[in-house]
């Protein structure tokens, strides 16, 4: 395997469909959002994307079997509505700066050929959250960020960086003209954010008009909430230990000045 | 050099081959398992393989020659059993992501080509071994995991990462219907481990039926084991001064916090 | 996007024209100078390039949109004088060696197709300056060279190695027959420096016959002035701090000496 | 530039020629080697090489001017013996693992066209020498090996690893069936070694019955000695130092074990 390769599991035709994105990064947003979406929608396994710019090791299933690092691509019939939807998550970031361009490129060009109009992506944003986390969106289409802050997102800083394929993916989509936007989950970053994700989940909801029961997240949250109460306690006293340590070097400093 | 390749010494029609494959890796667990059967086996060279993607130094020999550092095929014509072998092992893995991948997918390639029909990849589990080392399996088949859970290996536990060669060979052995399976002796990874050979080896024994002598090896063992002895008491040493330091500084934080 | 590739904007015909180039780097130097001679003399957009040696993230605009790193090229029709000119300036430095040979070399290529006759790279010459910063120029022609000495520049000191794009554009453009120089203005680099933007700026206009209007740089010079201020200050308690520390440790080693 | 290319200045028909080739590396012994005999025997240029491997920067001249990194071979027309001399030197070796590889291929292929029938090396081996340095000599050929032998060189001790471009060379010139051979001047490594260097021309010319002057090395010698000295006193100063320290701390395991 020398290049990043697609290979489709099924032949199906989907309805202007809209790929929603999101792999591993910071607070796993990306990653917990698309996998709970495939999962509550129920979505087919289309196609599995493999790369030499994963990371060179294997995972071993429950059955004692092994597979590769991959991405996989899911599909999602929307009876209902104008819509079908791609999915795609994967174990991994490519682990070069070239792999990084190569497997965006090879996404959005599996999206082009699948007739994908709108391309979602998902990650997170580093913030101190203290209520329910917002999420921050950007977009290359001014009426797709619109529905996103309809949607109630909120609009991106200026000068924030995008790293890694949620934000290279908006960057080459307009090389292709697909309309592209990325919603951002607030999150400390330090632990798989389900919070996060949740709110990024609502704003989708509300933006792509498609229902999902959230209730599944909400174990996650409860779970993770006592962790990082725990993890925050313990930082807080290395935190007074360092300030204190700080404010005596001060004072030696000053004394010797 | 642009690409790793293969260079035949010899042409060779094998019988139903099973390529097994050990490089260097955690413990050394591969590559003195693979040389170790070679030898017993009096298996011939039948060809070597060259990568830009290994560490860029050549090698001394005994008589002040010199080559490149070098991945080696050997076969053995099994004159009383329904396969034959390929045996490959080597100095080194390849040095970049890219290069590992290369590398798996070029082996596999000669293995498709001289007609192999299981790969069984060699490697170190890392493990605080206290006892007889346990051999750690997973295989992309099912009948092939059973064979060397029979053969006394043990399944090895979902989530755990193969890596290097031994991982890829596996992963990427589906996309030629090659069935594979990798098999791990425990050890603890600091220095070349014979002990985790020898389970290996034990193992391989029972599930291809062949038969080695492993005599050769317990010398080797009791070597490694004297050294191993002393390196564990200046390691509990060195942790026991360390179990101290931590106390006095968690002291120091619980009075200032 | 395998490769670094140029998009042109719109078509234009210049007139003999000479290349600027400056991108981040040393004091951020090149790519004030560059930005600000393009908006002093209303450059135009000519060109974009993209290159999967940027660094993997995308940046967010004012107005919650997104874009790729790039590099871009703008045109000036000089109405009163013999040569138009070409300005290149950008995001971000390649992120790799060999990235770094491939950007540079595509400039090129597309700055021969448009028929530049002369390259002018601008960056920072490391200094602990004290008064109004000198140019330290080097060139691939001694006429050039002779033209920015006598446009009060210094000659670079041999062995001085010109890193980046500013410099792998000279070494590369002799083999296109393109003349090129580099103008490095002085600066500590440790904050975008737009007091060497300014010098630069004047041995620019005297070299190449070209006028604009350097008050804009004044207030920028003001405001940076009062940082580095701060800075120096905080940096040289630091100093006294470390200078003590290293005579106690000098004791310390005499005494056992 | 994309790949790793030699442009040659002149054209030349070379009788049986001997490749000499010395890049920085430990002890800058074979570039201060092969300048110094370049230099003497007044070798003209023939050819240089390029490589989008080397370092990123190009290097001012004395006169303001300036240029990439690069080889340069150079020959010599041997009036009175059997071979020609084709010498190798140049600024870097290259900066990547696949770089390596890629620049030792291509100045093969260039020797091969050029009828190269010899292949020498030189480099440093690292020693903590008192006396005159030794030269240490490994070989692709038993009879080549032997004539550095009788040359008074040493043979290299087994398991030796001959790092880079002078190493490559050997493993490589195997494929195309030139012999080669690497003569390694024993050195501390610090900081550029003409004691080194000239004991490498003497093995050298005895083995290839080129007769060079070696008093101009002599000064150099002097001056480096001097400076070898003084930095020896400090770092016998800095290890008095460091073991009391470590005496200190295994005073303190030991106290509390």
């Amino acid at each position: 395997m020398e290049k990043t390769t697609i290979k489709e599991v099924t032949e199906i035709e989907l309805k202007n469909p809209i790929l929603v994105e999101g792999l591993p990064g910071l607070g796993m947003v990306g990653r917990i959002t698309t996998r709970y979406l495939a999962k509550q929608l129920k979505a087919k396994k289309l196609a599995k994307l493999y790369s030499p710019h994963f990371p060179y090791y294997v995972l071993v299933n429950k059955k004692g079997s092994v597979r590769l690092l991959s991405g996989e691509f899911y599909y999602w019939k929307n009876e209902t509505g104008e819509n079908d939807f791609l999915l795609f998550t994967g174990d991994s970031q490519a682990q070069t700066i070239e792999g990084q361009y190569e497997i965006a490129s090879c996404i959005l060009d599996f999206a082009e050929r699948k007739n994908v109009k709108i391309v979602v992506t998902i990650g997170g944003f580093r913030k101190e959250v203290e209520e329910t986390p917002k999420v921050v969106a950007a977009s290359t289409s001014p009426e797709l960020l619109n529905k996103a802050l309809q949607g109630e997102a909120i609009a991106s800083p200026a000068g924030n960086p995008i790293v890694g394929t949620a934000g290279l993916l908006l960057g080459l989509a307009r090389f292709k003209k697909i309309d592209a936007i990325c919603l951002l989950g607030e999150t400390r970053g330090y632990l798989p954010d389900p919070r996060a994700a949740k709110s990024v989940l609502e704003v989708l909801q509300r933006m792509l008009r498609v229902k999902v029961d959230l209730s599944g997240l909400d174990k996650e949250i409860e779970k993770s909430k006592e962790i990082v109460e725990r993890m925050l306690a313990i930082e807080e006293r290395r935190e007074k230990y360092a300030r204190k340590m700080r404010r005596e070097e001060e004072e030696r400093i000053t004394y010797i000045s």
